[in-house]
Parts: structure tokens; sequence; C-alpha cells
């Protein structure tokens, strides 16, 4: 038989921590900490199970559901000594809700139910105060009337604004017992006008309203789009705690507060609280009055003139530092609690692991392994992979004043401000003139990426989290707002319009791009310090993973910053981004447009230089450490000239009309770039173009290697889906390296691979792996084409999808594991068949995604590779992923 | 031990017709012949085996080989009583290739092999005759020197030419033996001349000159080109036929002639052939004198007025005649002879299976049932499913004159002439003025659809065999030529360039859709007339195919030509391609510029009786038969207007302004289309347009059900990658088709399924079968996710990638077995593991292709879906699959 309602107080429970999924958060921790003998007002729990119940049947409850309750509510009135509904001996309850993860403010709550007309009578007798009963008792009629009976909030505030005019009075401490006597008959009278029928006075009928109210605000709109929000599913429900009232309002030995068992925010090993005398919770939230400090310490850090509790309630702050330590060695974690003071008397009424920064959650989790309380495996635990962003980047300063002219996408975490330049050329400019800029697009293309490179923050009014620009803004590590549809951009007058404001090239604005804010003017930023806290848990990261972590970068200050952030290597070094380049985009362009042949062979012969010196850096910087490049990707017609100006500087250095540029422009046109002549498709049909990047890679090895540096490039072919295009090209770049080998006489380490990327290479990947020393799976294309979803296209729509529930997550942030992956295991069960020892990695964004990260290393892949400000997180979740922490654990 | 030569005459043999791999077609039959007693010149056959290893060890032989020659050398001597080399009873031989696919032309054969100085005076008196003896050497050593030597074959014919004017003849027949003797001395010493050493005079060397010549003609480049245009694998080899020399040009009892057992052009069941008095078969290739009829009523029908042999040689025809019953009893197929008759006496010289129209081979196939050489079965298998198209669409007559213009793709069949025209509605305009034209694109788009329909043919510039333009033209049975490159389409100017010649709006152009020619002027064409013989062979193909075939079509017209096609239904009607119709695209485009849903509510309200109105149609003509609708596909922006009249059309239409039809253009604008805002993902996005089309459709199969007769509508979601997108728009169709059965008070008996176009869908095949009644394999889509390939975009490479052998056969026209195959199954064995009774069918280009029929036939589907032009192949191709037909044999 399904129990339906769990009690709790007087040193026992029914329930505990463990079930906080029946009882919800609340009500867990209260039976947790009731077992453990800390005063807990008694009460009991209505489980989530009857919530859904309660919205499967039609808003009804199991049968056994009333008598449970009135079972449990006699336990409870038997541990108080009083009775619900009692005139004589009143007991009073709150009626919560409490999800299993928490929802704050989303659902309601009411507080002093089982008052009525005579009950109100029954307080002042018993608390010999009739001020503080019928306070009460109005504040119960307000929030059940809100709450249960849907009366607006505001009709109680006009009425209580109206009677204190009248009565000359402002504050509420100014009303006396008549004056709230008076209030409640005019409550009383409203309600009635309202509904047509009086303010119940049944403590049952009372009870079960706000039971109701409770279960049916788990669906409200509110609580949905929260849920929506925050990814918590709607088939939890929430459960219900009813628990005996206590009260901080009783006069000046009473108080109500809220404590930290550690600060917070910096993670200190200190208590850290407010508290208010007489007081009932609420008080504290609603920041009518200023809260006092829980410490001396705190007191005196605040500069605060109030006393501390330590001060003013020595013996109850005493106990309150012993419910610290009971909770903390209980629960090896911070705790975040709330309490009342009744009389002198402490009771407990929450407590739940405290939320706290990053920069907290790190020095928590650190101190607590120092002080033995866990170990370094669960402070792995603790942290959020994700959070790390928030440490490895510039942040605004969270006091400064943000005048937001517009939203978009937080596409790249960091926050910069500068001048507003709306091309790459002007970003040039500009950063000359020694100004900082703000590179505002309607979207970006390769092309722009000198302007990327140099601005400090990237803003564009379309595409999505895994456009173009914020794909290589993360890569670079620059903060980005992406997709900011509601700003317009003009090119011609180079203006950004949003809110009927218009700025101009140079006006400045702020970017915060990890909440996709776009702030007017410039406001002041945070650098990150990265604590020796940080380093301790990498390492200890580090000693757990199995996976390794390498990095996406080709420019010698990405590399760097990479090897730096702890990467084990370079897992993709897209060549294309360095034919962007000022002096090289010429060439590139005379090697596109080129006639013939040999026309092409010469325009690649002034490249050669250029990609060996990149190489040398880049091997020289990853010392020892490999070094995956991929071969020419992108289709020909992403590196042609869109610009006049640009077109007419072609022309000429190849000898060529504009006409010709245009008309070849013309013939490179596709429907759909990315499934055309791009990849491995290029190496085959112009392999003077591998060769060259072969020669490149193979000469700048031969120089590092004389030099007396270990070097181990990987040469990657990339978009492979049949076997013979790898043989191909294969023997190509084998033949090449045998070459330079042999004329510089050095003996080079090489592989060569192929990157994973299209279906079919999955489905073929035994055969490929004939052939290939190790995959790369290319998890963006591979989503691309396993879903038929084009990156740069399904914005839109993939918002929609989520609102609608179609997918859980964006598929190009974190991988589809049911149909990716599928694929991804599919090729890594085929490739091993055929080659034992195949190394494999994985290079799309979502080697910096946490959830992404646990899922390849329990496919067993050997590395992940992403974009260097990503290491650290792939590193942490990598750790966890190898102590076996699921992905909703960081929920 | 390997045998590497296998000897065949004298009424035996080693090999047989079997062999056929180990001896080529030639030796295996000749063996066949020898063993059936018929009159073969003996002989022997090197094997394929032999020409392997030599290919693979640097043109070196078995060391066995020498032995086996000069054994089966001796077996010929004994048979012919007269040894190779001697003087005073020469053998001599002919060394030619044969390989296991017959390769006309592409290698090398010598004839009269063992002449010298010695053995030329020995067959001088051996045959009574100077005259012949020295031409028969002087045509060695033309043919040696030529074939064996490398002396060009011109200096020879210099020679000649030079020595005939000399003595002041002009035919060869007008030289005498001393003529001749004269020529080959000056033949001997230019020889010498060129190769520094003289001609090789043992008859031994010669031999083995000759064999070595043969097996490296294998590797030459004529017939490596051969075999990559026809699919034949370099490693077959070709085998060499030594055999001994018979000679039709002896005297007036000397002839020779080439016969088929069967008309190869009609098929009609008479003998049929050619042959010359005193000639050797070159003679009859080279056209110098005009063959004769072999039989009298050939003679006749031909209206010679040379005898035939049937009179000329009546006793040797008689002969010839008994061989043909033979040839023909024994491998019940109509045969390709070569004989050779030597002083009366006839000898077989080669016999193979014949070529022969479409139009015989149905006949032949047909006829033979009927004589009981076959079965039904067989007759089946005898005919290529792709040649049938020759029987659908007219084709120009193959006597008038082309004047060829330029080449393109064959990409649709038939032939068509008619006024060039450059846009839709300029094909309209001039369509209704009365005359025919043809409509010239760069590319097609769905926009041109009308234009498209009313065209007599297509010719575009860009894009390949699956081109839009391609896949339309076939669809509607119009003939196409696609992706003409080297003809500039000017639309400013309307006019069609190519090799200096500039057509201008109404010129007439003729196209050959089956060959890919365009051809000035108007060319006649022949009707296709479909035979008794057609049907009555499409009847037994349905007998025994199991595979059901539908068709893809959506207008009436071609609805109704798909049912008299044989179409069991209608696999794929595209709704979007109703949507082109002038009267409605206005609404269409209201609909996606709309500002609001109620907007678009209205403009779709527009629509709802068109479409409706089409159903209708569809329901009657297919009654009683499945008719599969797919809701809107295509992304909205391909039904945005380009020209600027259209823009200001749809502008005031929607009381908007052009620039916000320009602006909507803008947002709606793709960068890869194929994988954007499409298919099932509009449906979810905008419900309001499939809730439209599922009025449509169940508001039209109402009102044919209360007519009477039966309607089968199965509903298909296109695009569909997540069992969620399904479910959500099952219950929009549902509750659609709840709502009209209810008003209409009807019941209609319908399905709701979903096509695999994308990977993810094939491999969750199992938990969308939990909702979807049907699959339909959109093997198109599929290819394109599945190779992250375009379609559209392809064409440059995939050419490169077949010459350069990466792939076989073109991905979009036979399925890639290998990748999109797998796939395929995948989803077959998941839908069924989770809905046994699945219905599973195809609706790509590929239902259309016989090797593709023989897959889907193979993994179990139910149905192919083609367009109605190629529903007969289908059909074909389908009973071809049951009977276990390889695809290759087709070859």
């Amino acid at each position: 038989m399904t129990k339906w309602v769990y009690s709790f107080g007087g040193g026992k429970a029914d329930g505990g921590a463990n079930l906080r999924n029946l009882l919800g958060g609340k009500g867990a921790n209260l039976a947790e900490m009731s077992s453990l003998g800390l005063p807990v007002p008694p009460g009991f729990t209505l489980t989530t199970e009857v919530c859904a119940h309660y919205t499967n049947n039609d808003n009804t409850y199991p049968e056994a559901l009333a008598g449970e309750v009135n079972k449990a509510l006699a336990t409870v009135e038997k541990i108080i000594g009083a009775k619900f509904g009692d005139p004589e001996n009143v007991l009073l309850v709150s009626v919560r809700s409490g999800a299993r993860a928490s929802m704050p403010g989303m659902m309601d709550t009411v507080l002093n139910l089982g008052l009525n007309e005579d009950t109100v009578e029954g307080l002042a007798r018993a608390s010999g105060d009739k001020r503080f009963a019928y306070d009460s008792y109005r504040r119960f009629i307000q929030m059940y009337g809100d709450v249960v009976l849907g009366v607006e909030h505001h009709m109680f505030e006009e009425i209580l604004e109206d009677h204190k005019e009248k009565l000359g009075k402002t504050l509420d401490t100014d009303l006396s017992a008549d004056n709230w006597r008076d209030l409640i008959e005019r409550y009383m009278d409203m309600v009635e006008e309202e509904l047509g029928r009086p303010f119940p006075q049944d403590p049952a009928e009372q009870l079960w309203g706000a039971i109701d109210a409770v279960f049916g605000s788990w669906m409200n709109r509110r609580a949905k789009t929260y849920r929506k929000l925050h990814g918590i599913p709607e088939d939890w429900g929430t459960a219900v705690n009813i628990q005996s009232m206590v009260f901080g309002n009783m006069g000046e030995d009473c108080a109500t507060g809220v404590a930290f068992t550690r600060d917070p925010s910096a993670g200190e090993n200190a208590y850290y609280g407010e508290y208010l005398i007489n007081a009932q919770g609420e008080d504290v939230v609603a920041g009518i009055r200023t809260p006092q400090s829980l410490t001396i310490a705190g007191k005196q850090a605040g500069g605060s003139p109030l006393p501390s509790m330590e001060e003013t309630m020595p013996d109850t702050y005493a106990e309150l530092l012993s419910v610290r330590a009971r909770l903390e060695g209980h629960y090896k974690d911070m705790q975040d609690m709330e309490f009342t003071v009744q009389k002198g008397r402490l009771w407990m009424l929450q407590t739940r692991t405290g939320k706290r920064t990053t920069k907290a959650a790190l020095k928590i989790a650190v101190d607590m392994v120092a002080e033995g309380l866990i170990d370094k495996a669960e402070a792995i635990r603790r942290i959020d992979p994700g959070q790390l962003d928030q440490l490895l980047h510039p942040t605004l300063d969270p006091d400064a004043k943000r005048d937001i002219f517009g939203i978009g996408l937080p596409a790249s975490p960091g926050a910069a401000s500068g001048r507003i330049v709306f091309n790459a050329e002007d970003a040039e400019a500009w950063t000359e003139r020694g100004e900082k800029v703000i590179l505002v697009r309607i979207e970006t293309s390769p092309e722009d990426i000198g302007g990327m490179y140099i601005a400090k923050g990237i803003l564009t009014t379309r595409g999505g989290m895994t456009s173009h620009a914020a794909v290589v803004a993360r890569g670079m590590g620059t903060p980005c707002v992406s997709g900011a549809g509601s700003f317009a951009v003009d090119y011609t007058n180079k203006t950004l319009t949003a809110l009927d404001v218009t700025l101009h090239e140079g006006d400045v604005i702020t970017i915060d791009g990890s909440k996709g804010q776009v702030i007017k003017g410039e406001v002041p930023t945070i650098l990150p310090e990265l604590s020796g806290d940080f380093s301790l848990l990498m390492e200890w990261a580090d000693e757990i993973r199995t996976l390794g972590v390498r990095a996406n970068a080709e420019t010698s200050k990405d590399v760097q910053t990479a090897r730096d952030f702890g990467a084990e290597g370079v897992g993709l070094c897209r060549t294309e981004h360095m034919f962007f380049d000022h002096e090289r985009i010429i060439h590139v362009r005379e090697m596109i447009v080129a006639r013939d042949e040999e026309q092409r062979r010469r325009a690649l012969d002034k490249l050669l230089p250029f990609q060996r010196q990149d190489f040398i850096e880049l091997f020289t910087i990853m010392e020892g450490l490999p070094v995956t490049i991929r071969l020419l990707d992108p289709p020909l017609h992403e590196f042609l000239p869109h610009s006049e100006h640009d077109m007419i500087e072609v022309a000429e250095s190849a000898g060529l009309d504009v006409e010709d540029i245009r008309a070849r422009a013309g013939q490179l046109h596709e429907f759909n770039p990315m499934l055309g002549h791009r990849g491995c498709r290029l190496g085959i049909t112009y392999p003077e173009i591998y060769e060259m990047q072969a020669r490149a890679i193979f000469e700048a090895a031969a120089e590092v290697v004389a030099k007396g540096q270990q070097v181990n490039p990987e040469v990657m072919i990339p978009l492979v889906g049949m076997k013979k295009e790898f043989t191909i090209l294969k023997e190509l770049v084998k033949r090449i390296a045998g070459e330079v080998q042999k004329k510089k006489g050095v003996t080079i380490d090489y592989m060569i691979g192929t990157m994973i990327e299209l279906p079919r290479a999955a489905l073929r990947a035994a055969e490929i792996a004939e052939e290939a020393e190790f995959f790369s799976f290319g998890t963006n294309d591979l989503t691309q084409t396993a879903l038929g979803l084009s990156r740069d296209d399904a914005g839109p729509f993939i918002q929609i999808y989520q609102e609608k529930g179609v997918i859980e997550a964006n598929p190009f942030i974190t991988i589809d594991v049911e149909g990716v992956g599928e694929l991804v295991k599919i090729a890594i069960e085929r490739g091993r068949q055929a080659r034992p020892n195949i190394k494999l990695g994985i290079c799309g964004e979502h080697g910096g995604d946490a959830a992404s990260v646990k899922f390849f290393h329990d496919v067993g892949l050997d590395y992940v590779s992403c974009s260097p400000y990503r290491v650290p997180i792939a590193r942490l979740a990598a750790a966890q992923a190898a102590l076996g922490v699921k992905a909703e654990d960081n929920a």
C-alpha cells in the first residue's frame, strides 16, 4: 500500500534525506534534521506521488490521503500539545511546496493557517499579545486570500494603505491591536464581496484549500516556464509540507534568520548569515528592515552599527553554532539554513546545500579536502564544469550600472567594452589608432577573421550559439553576443539601431558574453584571478581522468593559451584560418581563380613559406605533444572577395578581369556549401593544394626536428566518406613526407588519419580504419548530417523545438546521444575491429561541453579537443566522467 | 598446377562456354562450338590468368607457359596436318584478344602469322595462287608492323598509295603478284629503317611478339577508357586466342560473313546476315565492297541487286542454316556469328549472344517463349530494364541529319524540338500562341515548374543527372538535357550561345534527352509504339515480382500516365508542386509574408479549395489504390518571388511594402536550405499549414467516399528525425481527420506515416515506428545527408570521382548500398521490430533504377515508387530481382 504522508518532528521522522525524490528537497531535509535530533517544528509531508495523482486525475486525491493527513496532524498535535482549530490551545500550521529541485519563489506558501475568528482570540490569550495575534490573522487572510482564493494581492495592499492613511500612520509597526482588528473586518468584507462567499472559517477547509493551491501551483505558468528554463521534468511533481508554526515575531526574545555554514561568495570557512529580531521570515526577504549580521566578525566586516546575534542572543547563537557543526559534519557540504527563535527557543525550518559562486565552490571543495571532510574525488564532483567559464574570462563589475540596450545569445563568455566598427578593415584601422573595438556584424564569415581576432568583443544580429561568430569567438576566448535579433545593422551608414536609439561607428558599447547583454557605454570589468584552489583542483582532475584533453587552435597565441590551460596537444589545427591573414589571402585568391593547374601551383608556391612558418611556431610551442593538422576543409568560394575593391586587387594580381573573378565566383557558388565541394573532395580534385600543405607540414617538422625538438604531426584528411578518398590522399601525403624526409635527411614520426564527420564514414569505419591511423570525430558536421540540420540556419526553429519539448538540449551544444552518439559508437566499434590500437578523439564543439565529455568518456575515446578556454572545463568534466558523475548531477 | 592453355578443335575442346571468365567470351565460345562438333579451325586459348600474371609481373609469363603453348600448337598441327614455320606445308595462325566482356575494336589482332620469306613461297605453292600468298604476306607485315612492332599504320598506307600511283593502278585488286612482291620489299626496307632491325622472320618470335602485344593491349589507354566507361574491372584481363588461319580470299569458292540468328533490329525470327565472296573478314567491316545478303528474303527486303548466299553457295548456306539451328537450340538465345568459307568449306570463327535493339529484345524473348525455347522467367531476365526507356519516349529519326550544337547530360530520355524560351512566363506566352517551346535555363527552381510543365523539352547549363531540372523532367516524362556547360545563357538578351553561334528566343532547337545532344533546327522524331510484346512481358513481370510499384506523381496528367503504365498507387504526391500554379502561388506567398498567424490562416483558407480539388482528382484516378501524400516539404523561401513585378504583386495582395517582402526574403534566406527550415519543421513551427493540408486531404477523401468510391490516403510527414516531431504532427492530422469525418459523417480508411530520409531517423526507426504506420525511404535526401553530398552541387566533382575510380556509380542514380543501404537495412530491421506489419516503401529517384530496385527487393521493402515513365522499368526490374538477377548481368 502506498504511503502518501510522511511525518517528522519530536526527534524522529518517517523519511530522510535519501527520499528527496518522494518528499522533495525541503521535506527530505526536514525529516533528516528531525532524525538528527535538531529542533524542527513537527509536521508532515504529502509526497510528490500525491502531486502526480492530483495532476493525472483531474485534481483529485488518493482515497487514503485524508485519513493519513488526519493521523499525521494528530501526531503533530500530540508533540506540540495543542490542537488544530482549538481556540483554547491553538495549533497553527504552515503549508509549503517543496519539489525535488529547488524552484525558489515559483510555487505557493501559506503561513499561520488555522486562524479564524475564534482561534485568533485563543492565540491572543495564549501569547498574551493581542497585537501579535491580529497581525498574524491579517497576514494569514492576505496570504490565503491571494494564494488560495485568488483575490489579487494589490486589493489587500490598497486597503492596508488606505487604512494607515486614515489612521495617519506610516509603518506597520505603528498599528495597534485594534487597528489590525478593524483592518481584518475590511479585509473580510472585501473578500466576501469579491468571491460572493465569506472567508472560510473552518480550519480543515482552510487546510485542504491550501493543499490544493500548492499542488495546483505546480502546473502554473510561472512554474512551467521555470522548469523549461532549468530542464526540470514535469512529472517530478512537488511535495507539500505542513508544519506547525513557530513565530519569530512574538516579541524581543524572538527572531528569524538565514545562515550559510560558509561564505557562499568567497568560500571562507566562516559562519555567515543574517537575522532580525521580532520578525517573520518574510520580513528578512522583503528588505523593509535591514538584517543584522549573525556574527561579530561579519558585523565588523560589513561595517554595520547593528549588534550581531552573537551579541544579542549569545545562548541561542551558541546553539546555532553547534547546529552548523552538526549539519556540515552530517551533510559534508556547505549548508544554507533558515531558523526562527520563538521566545528564546531555536527552531530549524530548513536546511539545504547552499548555492555558491564558482570561486566559493572551488575554495570550499579544496578546504573540505584539507579538513578531511571529503576526498579529492568528492571535491571534483562538487564543481560544475560549465561554471568554470566564470573564472576564465573578465566579468562585468556586478555593482556597476548597466544601461542595457538589447539582448542576444550568450555565445562566448566574458565581457568587453569598445568602440563599435562594422567590418574587419575598420576594426584594423581603429585598432591601429590605439582604440579597443567591438566588431558588429549581421553575421560573420571566415573573411572577417582578421577583424574578429583583434576585436575585444563580437556582436552579431543573426546566428545561434554555434554560428561562425560564436564558434570562432569561443575558440579565441573573445566575448561574443550572437543572434541579437532586436538590433538593426546598417553597413552603409555604419549604424546599430535598437529601441529607437541609433549608435554610430566609434560609439562605445559593452557586451556581456556570459549573459548575452549589450550595454550602452563602458562598464568596468573585473579581471579573472586563477586561484591556487583552481590549480589544485585541476591537478586532482588530471590525476583522476583517463580521457585526454587537447585544444582546437592554430595561432601562436591560441596554442600558447591552450598549453597554459593544460591542453595535452592540438586536436584540431584548422589550416584555413591561416589563409585569411592579409598577406596571404591574395595568394589564396590567386590560387582559386587560377586558369589552370600551373597558375594554381604558382600561387600555392607563394603560400608555402607562410604555412611552413605557422607550423614551425605551432610545433615549437607544443613541443613533444601531438599536433593534429587538418588539411584544407571549407569550399573555395569562402575565400573569394566580396567587395569591389578586393575583386580588383585579385584580378590585378592574377592578371585577370574583374569579370573573370565574378564569373569564377558564380561558377563556385553552391546551394548547400555544407554538402558541397569541400574537405577531401578538394584534395582529390586539386591535389596540388594538399601537396603544398603536406610539404609545409613536413618541412616545418624537419626544421624543428633539426633543432633537436620532438614533433608529432598527425595529418588529418577531412570529410572522408569513402575508403578510396582516404587512400588516394594518404598516398599523396606519404609521398610528400617521404620526399621531404629524404631531402632534409631527418625522420619524422607522423600519423595520417581522418575525421569521422559523415554518417557514411561512421558506417564504413572498419574499412577506413584499415588505412587510417586515427579517427577524430567531427561532431559538428556529424550532427548537421545525421540530423539534416544546418548549424547556421537552425536557430529560429531550434528554439521553438525546445519550447515545444521536441528536444531537450541544442544538439550543437550537447551531443545527441541517441542519434549522433550511436554513429560515434558504431564507428568506434568498427574502427577498433579493423585496427585495435586506432587513436580516437573528438574535435567538435562538443569537446568543451561537460555532458558530452561524459559521453565521450563512456564510449571510450582517447581524448577530446576543444577551444583553449574550454580546456579546464574538459579536464574537470573528464575527471567527473571517470568518477561516474551523471550530467544531470550538475543541473 | 594451373593450366594456362586450353585447346579446341577437331570436335573437342578443353574448355567450354562455362569458362568464360577464364577463356574470355571468344575463347569460351570457340571451345563450346568445337565440342558441339561445329567446324571450328583448331586452336588454343591462353587464359586471362596468364594476362593477370603478365600485368602483375612486369610483363613476364608463368614458367610453364611456353611448354603448354608448344604442346597446344603441336595439337593444332596434327589436326590440320600442317606445320607452323614449315615452308613445305605451312600452318598460319591468327592471334586475337578475347576478354570476359566484349570490348569491340579495343584490343589488337594479328592475322596470317607464321608467314616469312620462306613460308610465303610454300603458301603460294600450296594455294596455287602467288598473288593470294603475297597479298596475305603484305597484310601480315602491315598488321604485325603496326600492332606488334609499333610502326604506325599510315607509314604502310603511304607506301601502298605511292606504289599504286607509280603503277598507275587504283584498286588493290588491280595489283599483281609481282606488284605485291615489290611492295613487300619496300615495306621491309621501311620497317628496318624505322626500327633499326629487320622484320622478324622466325615464326616463333612472331608468335610471342603477337602474344605480348595482345596482353599488352589490355592496358593501353583506349582499352582503359573503354573499361571505365563500361564499368569493366581492370583485373578481369583478356585471354589470347591462337587459331589456325582459314581464308575467305583464296578464290571465288571462298567467302566470309557475319550472321544473326534473328533480326537484331526488329527481332523477327529470320536468318539475317551479310557475306562477301573472296574476301577476308576485315573487308566486310571496312566497307570497301558492299556486302551481300545471306538470304533471298533479305536481298528482296533490302532491294539489293547482288545475289544472296542462299543462291550463290546453296550447299554452304544450307550448312550455315543448320549451324544457326544448332546454335540457337544450344544457347537458347539469338547468336551473332562470324564464318569463313575456304574453298567451299565452312568454318565458324566466332559465336556470341547478339546485341539487339530493345524492340528486338522484347520480340525475341516473347517469341522464344512461344517457341518453347525459354520460359517466361528467362524472357524476363533477357531484357535490360534500363533500356525500356527507349520504348517509352519519342526518339529522333536515326537517319535524320543532326547539326549538333552542344552536348550535356542525358537527363531525361526522349527527344523534342521547339522554340527556345528563357523563362516560365515566356514559355506560357509562346505556348498560348500555339508554339512548341524548349525551356532554356541556367538551372531551374520550383518557380519554373509551370514553364517546365508546358515545355516540350528542357535544357539547362548547370546541374547534374539529379538536379531539379532532371528530376522534375523525368517525373513528367519530358526530355531534358542538363548541365550543358559549353553553352552560355544570357537572360537579359535572351540568347543561347555556343561554338560562337548565338541563338535567340524563338529559334528552333532539338534536344535528344537520351544522348544529351543539343541540335540546331528541327529533327524528325519517331513516336513510341508500345507493342503487344511489351504488354505481354509486363504481364509476366507482374506475375513474377513480389515488390509493389507505385508512382511519384501529383498532377492529373501524371497520375493518369502512371496508372496507364501499371502503377499500383501513388507513392509520393509532392503537395508543394501544386503550390506553383499561377492561381495559387499568390496565396502561397501571402501566407509566407503574413505578419501573424491570423493573416497566415486567411491566406491558407484561400488555398484550401485548390488543394482539396487536386486531391479529389487524384483519388478519383487512383480509385481503390493507395495514395501517399507528403505534407509541405521545401523551405518557404523557395516559394518567394524573385522578379520585381512578382514582388509588387505579392506586396499589394498582402497589404505590405515591397521592402517588407524583401526583408522577409532576407529573413528566410538560408545558407544550406537542404538542412534548413523545411519538412516537418515547418509543420511544427506553422501548424496551420499542415492543418490546411490535412483538411484538404480528408475533405477530398470524404467527397470521393460519398460518391461510393474507395479511397486510401496515406498521409506522410517529411524529414522526421525525432519521434516527438512525428507524434506532434500525427496528433494534428488525426485531430483534423476526426473533425472532418465527424462533420461529413463518413469513415475514411487512412494511415499516417513518415519518410525516412535522415540518418537519425534510420537509427531511431524503432521508436518512430511505435507511432508511424508506414515508412517511405526518401533515398535522395538520405543520400545527401549520409554522404554529406548536395545533389545540386556535386556535379563537378562526382564526375572526377568516377574518373579517378573513387566511386563506380553516381550515388544519386544507383543507391550506395554500403552506406545509404545500410541505413535502409537498419531502419527496416528496427522499424519491423517495433511494428511487425509496418508498410515499407521507397520514393526516391532510385525507385526507377534497376540496380537499386534489386537492392530494395532484397532488403524486403513492400514497394518502390518512381516517376510515371519509369514504372515499367521498375516492374521489370522487380521481376528480375525476384528471379535473383544480379545488376551486373544487365551490364
